[in-house]
């Protein structure tokens, strides 16, 4: 999706992926068929391209240093920041660190400091691996002291953190992008609902007070303020039972939370995204409609093309968007389905439709 | 375009282009380097893929038929439809047959049929070839008697045909599409703008009366209903200065005067000829705002991406599309821009701006 905006604009792309028949294989100029943490596939794609960005967070940012250092090509979000986001706990002290509202959190270096943060932060208790995680995968709630151990067992035990447990009545996500001038611009906040940890849908704008919304915004707006970056960034969020808006994680890149934005904005996530890392203006992030929705398409779902295509695309404003992942695994995200919607009702009508 | 619509819904697409460097070669699945004509090269194309299509009628109808009969692949639009439409005063007659509107015209096998025709049909007059025209070549005005010999010694002098000069007010077209279902969509019209007979700008809706809107869109679609369709037609057509709406011409393709559909209709003209090509239902062709503009990126014009690509993006509701042509060519179409409006007023501002 990046790609084709790419081109639109005029770019060649060169894409690095170790799979030859990767979604993005079928929309580039050229592609590297190697590891993304690889130094000499990293060099081969510098020496072709003015400029290189990332759509995914799990890079070695050493790596990214080095061909930076080494080759003096521009690297947009920066690699410091990628590290700086890809360490939870280095992420949450960053946040606390500009005053940014996020909940109580506390590294965890043994199980002694577990027990410690079970008696200060209570029960339940969110344990996560510093690095890696992902889709819930990388995050353990302790319910009661005797699951320590499978906390430890589970994770990663040398580096673990943990988060005083929030109740939260909604997840929230803002997309926000800087470009290289400095200029910010938000998206309207988004609802996003997970099953299994995994989004499977999201509403635009989120079903909350206009002030909630503008301050959720703000929020976003100040992360991408304080933290050195060019590029789309999505910041997630819980909106807890008392109305506070806490950020819950930051992604430095296009965002799940985002795709609505393809039909649903003047300019899309992966538009602007383009338009930050390769210097250009920043476009309009003003929605089309006045509510827009997303759904994923999972893996176990998956004979989507043959049988379901039809009756969905019969659908009114209804936009498919396949990734033509070859291999469909249970809940992997094989594409997405973006709905247009003069209202709240009928955008739930279509989405209980396409279910 | 088609091919980045047809990947968005699952399909893989392979092209086949004489050029390696095509615009389709970068987002595609694969591609076959060779002639449009060449059977060969088309045999291999249909052992690749189950639905073969095109987007230029310069191809030998020939060569399709042999392989629709060969491979029983299925070939849209019709590749006798194609031939029909290609013989320009083949296609005049098929109208007139059918009860379509244009205007009179008249085969010219020697100079004495055209000194006839002269006579019977006034000045100026239209000569034009049967065969291979486009952006006003195979076209010749006849302004007096003398001009006979040149018209013969510039055209191809075997294959002519002449058309009643046609007084008109504006140029319209009317992107219409047919399913394999025979479901038959039209889109608004539009008017379209030439320069030295090369579309540089098109407008919709038409600025003209709603119900002269209302008969050109029933005339596309009676033209579909007629034909042996399936895929996306553009139907060019004049409105006289006494408001007669007549066709022009007829092209078997997505159109230039199409463009405008990809942001400012809810499906556009490519995303509806691969869901007809492939049996899928047809989307709406409503558009998304009140007003669209569409200008076109000339050869001659071409530093866009380095000058100009920053103020053209710094435009609120304004949409680039580069094809990726390598060779910049005076009068080449190397991309487009659309234009999302509330009024024309807004439009004509924008334009103006661009230009």
């Amino acid at each position: 999706m990046l790609s084709v905006e790419a081109q639109k604009m005029g770019f060649r792309v060169i894409i690095l992926d170790p799979s030859a028949t990767c979604p993005a294989s079928s929309v580039c100029h050229d592609q590297i068929v190697g590891g993304l943490s690889d130094l000499n596939s990293l060099l081969k794609l510098a020496d072709l391209v003015d400029v290189i960005t990332f759509e995914i967070e799990h890079i070695d940012c050493d790596s990214l240093l080095q061909l930076q250092q080494q080759t003096g090509k521009t690297i947009y979000p920066n690699p410091n920041t990628l590290s700086l986001i890809k360490d939870k706990f280095s992420q949450k002290t960053f946040l606390k660190q500009h005053n940014l509202p996020t909940g109580d959190f506390r590294e965890i270096k043994n199980k002694e400091d577990l027990k410690t943060a079970i008696e200060d932060f209570g029960l339940p208790l969110m344990v996560k691996a510093r690095f890696g995680g992902y889709d819930g995968k990388g995050n353990f709630v302790i319910n009661q002291t005797n699951d320590i151990d499978q906390a430890f067992e589970e994770l990663d035990s040398e580096n673990l953190y943990a988060e005083k447990w929030i109740p939260f009545q909604k997840e929230l996500s803002v997309i926000v992008v800087k470009s290289q001038d400095g200029d910010i611009k938000t998206y309207p906040v988004v609802d996003t609902y997970q099953q299994n940890s995994i989004c499977s849908t999201t509403v635009a704008p989120a079903q909350i007070s206009l002030e909630l919304q503008d301050k959720a915004r703000k929020i976003a707006f100040d992360v991408l303020d304080k933290i050195e970056a060019v590029g789309v960034f999505a910041i997630e969020m819980f909106l807890t039972k008392d109305n506070q808006i806490l950020i819950n994680e930051i992604a430095p890149r296009v965002h799940n939370s985002g795709h609505w934005t393809m039909e649903g904005c003047v300019t899309s996530q992966f538009n602007n995204h383009i338009r930050a890392v390769t210097g250009l203006p920043l476009g309009s992030t003003q929605m089309l409609v006045p509510v827009v929705g997303m759904v994923n398409i999972l893996g176990a779902n998956y004979n989507f093309l043959s049988d379901d295509l039809p009756k969905v695309l019969a659908m009114e404003k209804v936009f498919v968007h396949n990734y033509g992942k070859i291999e469909a695994r249970p809940n992997r995200k094989m594409g997405h389905i973006n709905i247009l919607a003069n209202s709240y009702s009928e955008l739930d009508q279509k989405i209980q439709d396409l279910k």
